[in-house]
């Protein structure tokens, strides 16, 4: 059995026990969904659905593409429906024989206007789409990655921390003196390592731009690791796996105030990491991470933390919002990013991505604040 | 008046003529809309609400760049809110004034279970969530660029068509030899050109890989420019405003097949571009070279063209399916790319960008097909 059989037959356990016939997934433009590169291996632009008997059509854009990647039992060509997946979902359902008046289930990120018409045009079907059904246990078992998983991660941990000591030398060397030049040399050496490419565009904010959590422009031909304090946040992709890693760069001379901020991002980090074993609810450790900043008279403006997968943001989330009910498990791939921003003494964040093992918390990568 | 101020004013007399009291636009993470950066220039990661009366209320998530860009009356942090939405709306409803009772409307892409969520949270208030409504009105808006736009665009493409000279002369010059080589040429002088990054990612896909319309991975570090057919699809992102060209690079020995399919399509954007006139039916545009590629037994799997604009995705679809019944007008632009693909062969698109102009179709871009 393949990785994505044994996926797949997970998910088809779930539609059985819950009775659905048949079900969904999407990844277009407007609603990505990389479940369907995780149940069958197809990167992307296509409907792909699943029999609770474990049979499988992928309707997508491009069949050659299709055809490479997908290991499925059927493919058509997504404009044999128009690119109406409603068209798609009707023709799935004859041809899976799904029989009439059985459930079907579509995404829970269908937007409510088309979900109208879903239950116009698709008369003799049951169409669920909601909450806590069958996509919400989907993204439940992709948080847990597997033994192939965590195989590529290993991998791409490695790729990841290869860059980051490279960064630093060229940092420290001169080589890279602009946001562009940090931006650039990860684009290309990312690609010359065998990744897919970047997991997400490049965030690099030299001091005169650090304090924006997130940089706009994503990256410039300004200064970056000059004087002050200068945040580099990237990831490589690699066979589909995204790592997400935050370094900083500090050069002085800097403030108290500064200092301050910076050892406490640190130890922020110090804090955290040993709490990130299997069992803990995830709030509470952002909540202590909140404490200390706290303390200190800081807000985070951000999440401590999410888990990384063929997504940059999955489940689970390590924030302290109320609602956050998420609990680690063994297998999960969680970033733990605290970061602390000040409009006029610039940003500091430090991010990294751990393993959660039955054996406590494993850092996969060795991100760190470089002080030059 | 600024180009926003004028911006929302049409849309404030779209509201009160249709009874809405206040809306919601929202780009967050999985629900991206730059309607937002055009009503106030705040570039994303934020929610906007605008009272029938103009005045508005931002919800940022990092509110230094909302201050830095956002051209509103007030901005508050999303954290505020717990960066939920429901309880962002219910805020600005009253702080704005929305009269008990009155007509709130939301993005008709929230997804089907959220919409009950607002629903039962909104208890107050009628949410609507609809098609056809104000956020397709402001769609169509987009679609038609105003004079500020129209004079981004002219920069843009002028920049657009100097990195298409560049890289003709780097490929005939043998200093792009590889896919990466083209892409990072992009990366970096777009950039160096002042530009805010690329659009999208840049698709390169040499001659092994041009068979398919959206080559995976976009880059590898493969042959680009050698005997065959490859493809270069790219575009700048320029104060915000996106361009989307496909360069094709061909070179000989090339088969009579190959002669043919690269003939057809220059023939097929000879045959196109004098219809894009004010006023003519999209639709009949592409039926105009889907009949030409019939009648040499080729079908394109693809649509024609699409607008751009702060997406690279937006209106008018100049596309044959049955239900597009877009018009084109003056002060749109809109992309020309006729390709055909062939597993063997490879492929090749042809494309360019196109202001619809009283006076005619107006090239803005100068792609073309470069014989090696």
């Amino acid at each position: 059995m393949t990785y994505y059989e044994a996926r797949r037959a997970r998910v088809c356990d779930w539609m059985v026990r819950e009775g659905i016939a048949m079900a969904m997934f999407e990844d277009t433009e407007g609603r990505r969904d990389p479940a369907l590169r995780w149940l069958c291996g197809h990167p992307g632009d296509a409907l792909l659905f699943l029999q609770a008997d474990k049979r499988t059509l992928l309707v997508a854009w491009d069949i050659s593409i299709a055809r490479f990647h997908g290991e499925v039992d059927h493919i058509s060509p997504y404009s044999d429906f128009g690119r109406r997946p409603i068209e798609a979902l009707r023709n799935a359902a004859e041809f899976l024989k799904a029989p009439y008046g059985s459930r079907l289930e579509i995404p829970p990120v269908t937007p409510y206007p088309l979900f109208l018409q879903y239950l116009e045009e698709s008369g003799d079907y049951d169409i669920l789409c909601r909450r806590n059904g069958l996509h919400d246990a989907v993204r439940d078992y992709r948080a847990v990655k597997d033994e192939e998983e965590i195989r590529i991660y290993h991998e791409a941990g490695a790729i990841t921390n290869g860059l980051i000591d490279q960064l630093e030398a060229g940092v420290r060397e001169g080589v890279i003196k602009t946001e562009l030049d940090a931006a650039l040399f990860l684009e290309a050496e990312s690609r010359r390592q065998g990744c897919e490419g970047l997991g997400f565009e490049t965030l690099a904010a030299g001091p005169s731009r650090s304090f924006a959590i997130h940089a706009f422009p994503a990256y410039t031909s300004r200064d970056f690791g000059g004087p002050g304090m200068s945040i580099l946040d990237f990831g490589v992709q690699y066979q589909g796996y995204i790592t997400d890693v935050t370094m900083s760069f500090v050069r002085g001379p800097l403030s108290r105030a500064q200092e301050k901020q910076i050892s406490l991002v640190e130890k922020a980090a110090r804090t955290a990491l040993p709490l990130m074993v299997s069992g803990a609810v995830a709030r509470n450790i952002a909540l202590a991470v909140d404490d200390l900043f706290g303390k200190a008279r800081k807000v985070m403006p951000h999440g401590l933390g999410h888990g990384v997968g063929l997504e940059t943001h999955e489940a689970p989330a390590l924030s302290s919002r109320a609602e956050n009910t998420d609990v680690l498990k063994a297998g999960m791939i969680v970033t733990l990013e605290p970061g602390l921003y000040h409009p006029v003494l610039g940003g500091c964040r430090l991010e990294n991505d751990v393993l959660i093992t039955d054996a406590g918390p494993q850092l996969l990568t060795n991100s760190r604040i470089v002080r030059l």
